[in-house]
């Protein structure tokens, strides 16, 4: 195929994809068509497909779900190979939210019998993230952002919240959001419905895992310890209200935060023992340092249940507040903590999940670098002014 | 010495041995005679022995003691440097047991003067353990395996259960027992007498230390740590029962456990300083994660004894327990564990251990590998099916 | 310049130093003259001196406050770069201790237009670091050893105890010398005034920070970090008596210590998220080993204050003491320390610390090089020999 056929043919692509005629598109795809996508893509969108007919649906077709956006190419270049490449520019907002996205591209287009064989797109997958966030609405996950609080809301409430493979994964995408926006200087973990989360979805377990619950774990524990990871290393501090119950895996919203709220008679059990696994979310990391190994083992081996006075009393969370009031009160603790020295909360955090791995020696040092880095801010200086001039401090996270 | 008569020597000296002919022996031995047995011997058999003296009494004397075996020689070569090297198998029953053994040997024989001046043991030491297991009766320690739990019984009830080397050196001999036999699938601690131990034996160190203690305590913990080490990667979990007094190195009996339970009055105290002592049996790693530094420090530093409730309170301990349902509780305990997930089980305990030396990022990918691990097993695929059923599951420890 | 005028020039300093002959020694040294003192000489007094007058007012004036001494060359030896190298001692008292100065020197003497252009000091520093000991006198905090206890005393009261960096660099100078020290067999810390102490000096913030927090508080922290470095690494082991407040890096104070003692009342608070700090001290490394991750994070991010009662009860100290008795009971406690197995001690507190780090093996490892190591000590033998004897054991931390 020549430059100009080629051209032609990539033209009528874009204009098809921004008009959304599909029996254009399907005439211009090759009938073994293989999109490849970039990995950072939201919503699970990165990765291949393996026929014009995946490609439409699950990827241009869920895109037209969540965007209002179109690709605009600049430049065609033939590659020594008669494959093209075109950079642009995706633009146009997110649904939801309503943000604007403007996120360039490369798209290197193979051909066969004069149509698209192949398309390798790559592109600058924050933009797109961060068009979503605000209100991006998932299927798991209710998510916003409100004074300064990244509400992250566990919503299968006919299931308890259960974890299937996609909660995992909206929880690493909602992980790489709070990341990414400046605007979120504390999170807050809630559940919907009776129970913060009963943990893994054993219906999801047994109509997927078969005879093959060992790679199945693998799948859904991958993107769910990464989100954990994400929020780990966070700057803006970590509020968890949990009420019913907390079980399994699920207990990785409560080992992930720094302050946890429960409700009067929550139950906290990590339940693994009794279908045979050795667990996940954390427990085996957090459990021994929050409640002491002897304990730990309890509720490991034996499958000791806490309530949630025995969970205040052992050192598992914070406190118990009344039903009522939870939502509220863990609201308002993460919008205080949201007002306050985001960089200084950030190396705090880093510290003292960096301290179980350093000699005391090198905390120390750790410790005056990030005094250093704390102290330089603008926050600390207008704080200590404060201080010295009797007034209450205003914190502005940087 | 030619082929004929080295490998008459030699059969001679298998004839002699089957029928325990010791004017025999002696006359087959050179008085320089020196043998070398192999290491993972168990009863301490292995080493070397330096005279044909020695020999007779301390291995072949020994092993005649603890089996009723004979070494039959199947195959004889001489080697380069004419030595004769003999193939063949130890057949025969342990004592106490009653179980086969079946351990193929290679003997390398040395000769002087007619007579055989040395012997170079090589067997499969397994097969010795193998057929020891199950009532092997040691003189320090009971040892049984009953319902799948290996019940280690400290047995020098008339010194309070004190620690000297011969108990450690069981004590590692019975941790092998329970690491090589896939029926132990929980372990009991527990003392005859009236305490669990009162620590190091100080009647054996001033027996036997002189001036010397520093290299009699290197050598005594020797083995006493090594046992800590294996129990420590069992995947059987591990109950120890307490009672009277547990001071000193016998703490290691505490910290080693996953569920310790302790009659009302028990007395737990390190008892180090009040002699000049750092301590050994690894309270010094256990103590500030199970009580805290603060407390482990007044433990260590000021001698600090706590009771019962206090070790409980403190996190030392899981519960306490009336004295006289001591023993039947912590058997119940260690017979419904026996009957739980070993496989989980040894992943929960190995991954509980291994958290304290990896950052979370690290604990968060070894999980995933345990939940793959865990959830690719017989165990948890019959456990998901009950739990779906409804049904109470079995677990067989595969 | 020659061999003879060189000596004689340098004849001519030693002279006017011992007679402290300001206008002679200004005669001498050249004006761009420059003095290059050994690392480890107390007082703050090493380092670089960049005019005659530095040096005449900061090194020869400041040592005449605090010894009466005098500089006796023994040697002078010409390099082959004409400078000249000058042996000898410093021999003399220090002035609050009364104890004697004997210190070996090498001073090497550059010369410009017959004047002496610079010093290199090369001495033995830690003579001069004995002589002060016993009654040494700092601005910051009284220092003196009783009964074989090193009593550290913060002493600006005015300030109640605020952490200056003065008082950062004297607490460095105790450290180093309660460490050279081996008649310094336990620490104790203590505050005059109404409080230990409220932490970071913010008024000398303020006066010496301008907009360059970050730097300040990098120059304040490494003396104050090295001394808790040092006293970390102690054989001897440490008691706190706190009152009144301990605040912010103050913590560090109790963090250090194995026994802490506090008054009724006594308020911990980290305060650094009040002036939007991340903090120093080495809180983040002993919190959440002391009273666990999530009251860690309460105290770090929400700037929960505790009073004594919560303090022990959390595991941060030891005991509340009726202020009546506070400083009696602490020096009690830390004089029965003093009058124990130092060697011994030295080994549990290292071992403690260094758990941290070690796997279970590793620290069943060290713990038996430290049993090997304090059994080998007379203390050992003697309370061996005491208890077989039912004696009380003496011991001579040795």
């Amino acid at each position: 195929m020549d430059r100009y056929a080629a051209t032609a043919t990539a033209t009528a692509l874009y204009e098809a994809l921004a008009t959304g005629d599909r029996p254009a598109l399907a005439a211009l795809l090759h009938p073994e068509f293989e999109g490849h996508t970039t990995a950072g893509m939201p919503l699970g969108l990165g990765g291949s497909y393996r026929s014009a007919d995946d490609m439409l649906r699950n990827f241009w077709g869920r895109i037209a779900k969540h965007y209002s956006a179109k690709a605009v190419p600049k430049e065609f270049h033939v590659l020594d190979d008669d494959r093209l490449s075109v950079s642009g520019s995706y633009v146009g907002t997110a649904k939801d939210s309503g943000k604007a996205l403007d996120a360039e591209f490369v798209h290197v287009l193979g051909f066969e019998g004069g149509r698209i064989s192949r398309l390798d797109q790559l592109t600058d997958t924050q933009a797109w993230h961060e068009a979503l966030s605000g209100t991006t609405r998932f299927e798991t996950i209710d998510y916003s952002v409100r004074d300064g609080v990244a509400v992250i809301c566990l919503n299968r409430p006919n299931e308890r919240n259960a974890i299937d493979l996609r909660l995992g994964e909206e929880l690493l995408e909602v992980a790489r959001l709070c990341a990414g926006d400046s605007a979120v200087r504390a999170v807050l973990f809630r559940g919907n419905g009776p129970a913060l989360t009963v943990g893994g979805d054993i219906g999801y377990f047994t109509a997927n895992g078969g005879a093959q619950y060992g790679e199945l774990f693998r799948r859904m524990t991958g993107p769910f310890h990464e989100a954990f990871r994400i929020f780990d290393r966070l700057d803006a501090p970590i509020v968890t209200a949990a009420h019913g119950s907390v079980a399994g895996g699920g207990l990785g919203f409560v080992y992930a935060a720094d302050i946890v709220y429960a409700a009067p008679g929550t139950k906290f059990v990590t339940a693994f023992a009794a279908i045979g696994l050795s667990g996940d979310g954390g427990g085996t990391w957090h459990l021994p340092r929050l409640i002491g190994p002897r304990r730990a083992a309890q509720m490991y081996l034996e499958n000791r249940a806490l309530d949630a006075d025995e969970a205040v009393e052992w050192g598992l969370i914070t406190e118990v507040v009344a039903a009522e009031q939870l939502e509220d009160r863990a609201f308002s603790t993460a919008a205080t903590l949201a007002a306050g020295p985001t960089k200084a909360f950030g190396r705090m955090r880093s510290l003292l999940h960096s301290s179980w791995t350093n000699s005391l020696s090198e905390q120390l040092t750790e410790e005056s670098e990030g005094i250093a880095y704390s102290g330089a801010t603008a926050d600390a200086a207008n704080a200590i002014a404060s201080f010295v001039a009797k007034q209450r401090p205003t914190f502005e996270g940087r």
